[in-house]
């Protein structure tokens, strides 16, 4: 969606290609070195940040969208992405009075009020975690600006998008130790220390590191191996590996008593 | 939405008022002395077993909508409703071709291939959890049957809708320990055995009652009373109330773990 002609043809006949009423927004975190990010775009009809998002093809499943949407904004594919909620407020998205003059200047197309952007929608939020270091931040078509965010000082988002971010963090909190959410971000075999390090990132606060290890093996989401990773003198601590299967065992017959 | 002329005023207006490419899907298990049933509609155009549904008001917040359609086929309001997942195969409701006679026949109404009801729709899964014994069923109207069924002999529904109720259950499952999702099932101040019952039941397997309530107490979801319920001579269990700050806290936080 670069040229003038791509924009015109997505705003006057997008319609036609993907659904009107819903869009996705994503919540896209990005960890590194026990930094956590989050990415935001500046969007140029409201002047202010905001989750990137997009429409629905009506030949797409929700998540290849969503998968899109965060490929064409980060140049990653292929992230875990999950749902994490459907905003629905009637008033969550209201901007101003439509201004016909305004788009002409920002888009260069002339629309009317009838147009299917202006439409009242419902947009379901999805997260997912990656390393921002490895990104490539782009804007779209209706941004001029698309950055990482240090996750401790975020501006003030607009729309319901404060909102979203807050769901978003909750979500991953509970979930956290339900899904392998660490699968991308740290190798295959990885050590306590590294394991600990991003939990304590994603929660926000110290975890007791003598009593974490226990308590993640005991909810089956760790196994710990017969192999130790050598990093200098007496320093070869022991490495483990998510216990996928276990993951899936646990959600299908409800998790942790029994 | 009884009355024919109410039936064809949705039918044929209903996309001024409701949005037309986003639906609600419920699925309503039901609970009551020790047995889980869910509840179904017999849909008219597909004649088979369905989650009953509706659409959305633009006027409305997605759960004034679950409410709005459960309180509709159940006549119980206010329920803890909570969102599962979202379903967007672009696949995933398709039926026969349209057949402009069929409808006349089932709806005494004529409508045209463009109709809002005949668009590719998405679908927002919301759980409810309720006193079976104490609702009364109404099928609406494009069904001519609701009932409640044994979840252990559940028939083939239609559409993607196994995969709903299989989602519902997976989420109920995990959500078991970090919601207060048994509220509304037992009374304000319970005993173990009322509340084991219960978690037997909506997890479907045996839970050993020695361990159960220390693991229930050690997540922060159970507060034991100083207060006894006398049911005999020589039996007088102890009280326990759902410690709702503690869950919130919780969640806030992240569970379990610090």
């Amino acid at each position: 969606m670069n040229t003038q002609a791509e924009i015109e043809d997505f705003i006057l006949n997008g319609h036609k290609h993907y659904l009107s009423q819903v869009s996705i927004d994503c919540a896209i975190f990005g960890y590194h070195e026990q930094q956590l990010k989050l990415l935001l775009i500046n969007n140029k009809f409201v002047d202010g940040w905001c989750l990137p998002g997009g429409y629905i093809k009506k030949t797409e499943t929700l998540v290849e969208a969503a998968n899109r949407i965060v490929m064409e904004r980060t140049g990653i594919g292929n992230l875990f992405l999950q749902q994490f909620k459907v905003f629905g407020d009637p008033n969550r998205a209201k901007i101003e009075e439509f201004d016909e003059e305004k788009w002409v200047k920002l888009t260069g197309v002339r629309v009317t009020k009838d147009n299917w952007l202006i439409d009242q929608t419902i947009s379901i939020g999805f997260y997912a975690i990656t390393d921002f270091s490895r990104s490539d931040p782009q804007p779209d078509m209706m941004s001029d600006d698309c950055a990482w965010f240090d996750i401790d000082s975020l501006p003030q988002l607009e729309f319901d998008h404060d909102e979203m971010v807050k769901e978003a963090m909750h979500t991953i909190r509970v979930q956290l130790y339900h899904y392998p959410i660490g699968y991308n971000m740290l190798p295959e075999k990885f050590t306590l220390t590294e394991i600990h390090a991003l939990y304590e990132t994603l929660l926000g606060k110290k975890l007791d590191i003598s009593n974490f290890p226990k308590k993640l093996i005991a909810l089956g989401l760790l196994k710990k191996l017969d192999e130790k990773r050598s990093i200098g003198a007496h320093r070869s601590p022991h490495l483990y590996v998510f216990d996928k299967e276990r993951y899936d065992q646990a959600l299908k017959e409800g998790v942790m008593l029994g």
